[in-house]
């Protein structure tokens, strides 16, 4: 199967750029050296301002010598294997990375977290996404409906495809793993992201993005970074705002939501790009629960835990004290309220009730 | 939101027919009483010929006492709420449902196991599937991409959207929760079932499709119901054979293969629409492990009771000889391979080698 070479890309650029640095060493008998970003908790800071967890300066320097001779020759390999993938428009999950240094003798690796960890070594050292790299995550996830046109440049003709998620049908826009090259055309007026595919298929199902303008997005769950970009890249574009819906719980304000907005703790290097620090939560707000007069469920063990880990270690719940209040009052009232709950009143209560009322006042929002 | 009427529906007929016959009675000042299949495994039988378990025939009777009261006063509020939302082209997810029992009175469900009991009584009271009576799953899942037009009809005006799935560039169509008005238009010669999103995607990019005229599907992981009706209903209207390409390790062929094809144990009464006989085993086989030399991990513990476990007690592979010998084949090596492996010889060796092989013959798949 013939597949196109790409134009010259400022990745090759980056690549030759440090191979000929290294190569002149050896030439002029001196030995190499890359230095990386130290990726660790040490040499990360938080950035209220940015809104995002970045890395500090320091730096670890990997010289040839005879003990770092494998990763040495195998980050090379792998800077090699990224070159031939950026030029022939393909691209590898981190699964295929692993086994193709199945090729490599003896700098094969034995165990995927090997190559993983060369990746994020390469990441941080050219300053750029795994994506632009063309290596992507082996995670799906995400689906879209409403009031976007995706726009999506064919690899090898250029010819851009538009994809118009508001003729999907009862179906929906499935996000794909690389999202760096999607262009957008939109008249909406926010980003509506939501936990659960059952809500989601609810509010699509009724074309409610229609009625208030809207994109939904789907997360399923803790939304994988194709979604996270995918939010971002189209809130920074199109200047859209980015409300989130979620169940109200720990995990639903504490790993899904926070995931969002700010990114992960230990990614520090990607969160740049991978978080939506213009997020807004809409809810379902601990206060939800007692004004919409929610059926609730006791809070298990591990939210309690996870709640009190938070206002003590994380350094969001630090920062927004509207947060630690919510938190503290889900704590002692001792619940937590899905966001299918409002089906207590009428399966249409949310679209028809909740949501037109709580976007009346986004400046309510929690952040 | 207006929410249109739907015209008269052969469910409605059917629930309007059984509550005549409850009143009847009450009228008449007898005992009403309904009369459910059994749902359980002693209930049921393995029909090789018919490639799904199914139900024998004994049922258990609901007559109103002061036992059953709640029972069945549940039963005949769930029935309703089904009429309603035939009626109102609305549906409601098994949380949905849950919740609106919450304000049922003294006929609310404490847990939502109860709500879920009484929705599968009367699937089977009626036999039809859930998603005929408006109820679907909570979960989503499924992408596909690739040769085929969705026809999907507009519950209020009736008008026909046509989603083309060779036009949604990198992405992919998400499939609903209930597919059972769509229909299709496809030249394909052939749906080609992927496990892994890694997989999905790579062939996708490359559009893989366009070579061999075939429509990918996605499963990621275990299909849900909404994947196995789609894959069944697009199969059996374009009689379009079904090829399966998941990992080959007792999860991929006895969990994930095995419920697309023949269902799954507990939930017999359903298996005849949630199933897909007629799918066939392309790979990995474990044949292919040797004959491609793929990289291998050995089997973990887990694996290898589940295996054991399939050997010894799942008439699917007591009936077919083929995979009990693929099993213990597997058991004999101890080793398992991901699709994912073929990536040693080259990123795209499964599009340009692997695949071409196996499609150029069907009649060797595994059953």
């Amino acid at each position: 199967m013939a597949r196109a070479k790409a134009a010259a890309s400022p990745v090759v650029d980056k690549i030759v750029g440090s191979a000929q640095e290294i190569h002149g060493k050896i030439i002029a008998g001196r030995k190499p050296s890359m230095k990386f970003p130290l990726r660790s908790l040490s040499n990360v800071r938080y950035t209220p301002r940015k809104g995002h967890f970045e890395m500090a300066g320091r730096k670890k320097e990997r010289a040839l010598t005879v003990s770092t001779v494998k990763t040495f020759a195998q980050t090379l390999r792998m800077i090699s294997l990224s070159k031939k993938l950026v030029e022939t428009n393909d691209f590898a999950t981190k699964r295929d990375v692993y086994y193709q240094t199945k090729n490599w003798d003896d700098a094969r690796c034995d165990e995927q977290v090997e190559s993983d960890t060369i990746m994020d070594d390469i990441e941080a050292f050219f300053g750029v996404t795994r994506e632009k790299l063309k290596f992507t995550p082996d995670e799906h996830g995400g689906l879209v409906a409403g009031e976007l046109v995706v726009l999506d440049p064919d690899k090898k003709t250029g010819k851009v495809r538009e994809i118009d998620c508001t003729k999907l049908g009862r179906g929906s826009y499935g996000i794909p793993v690389d999202v760096e090259d999607l262009g957008f055309k939109t008249k909406a007026k926010f980003i509506l992201v939501i936990e659960t595919g059952g809500m989601f298929e609810r509010l699509n199902y009724h074309e409610y993005w229609a009625k208030v303008d809207c994109i939904l997005v789907s997360m399923a769950g803790v939304p994988t970074r194709a979604v996270r970009r995918f939010v971002r890249r189209l809130s920074d574009e199109k200047k859209l705002p980015v409300y989130v819906f979620v169940d109200c719980d720990p995990y639903g304000i504490g790993n899904i939501y926070r995931t969002l907005k700010v990114g992960s703790g230990n990614n520090a290097h990607l969160n740049e790009y991978f978080c939506v620090p213009q997020a807004r939560f809409l809810g379902v707000t601990p206060q939800d629960i007692f004004d919409y007069k929610l059926p609730t469920h006791p809070l298990k063990e591990i939210d309690v835990k996870r709640a009190k880990d938070a206002l003590k270690n994380d350094p969001f719940f630090q920062h927004y004290k509207e947060w630690a209040h919510a938190f503290e009052l889900l704590l002692k009232k001792g619940v937590r309220a899905e966001q299918q709950a409002f089906a207590k009143h009428d399966l249409n209560y949310v679209m028809d009730t909740y949501l037109p009322e709580k976007l009346k006042h986004p400046e309510n929002f929690l952040p």
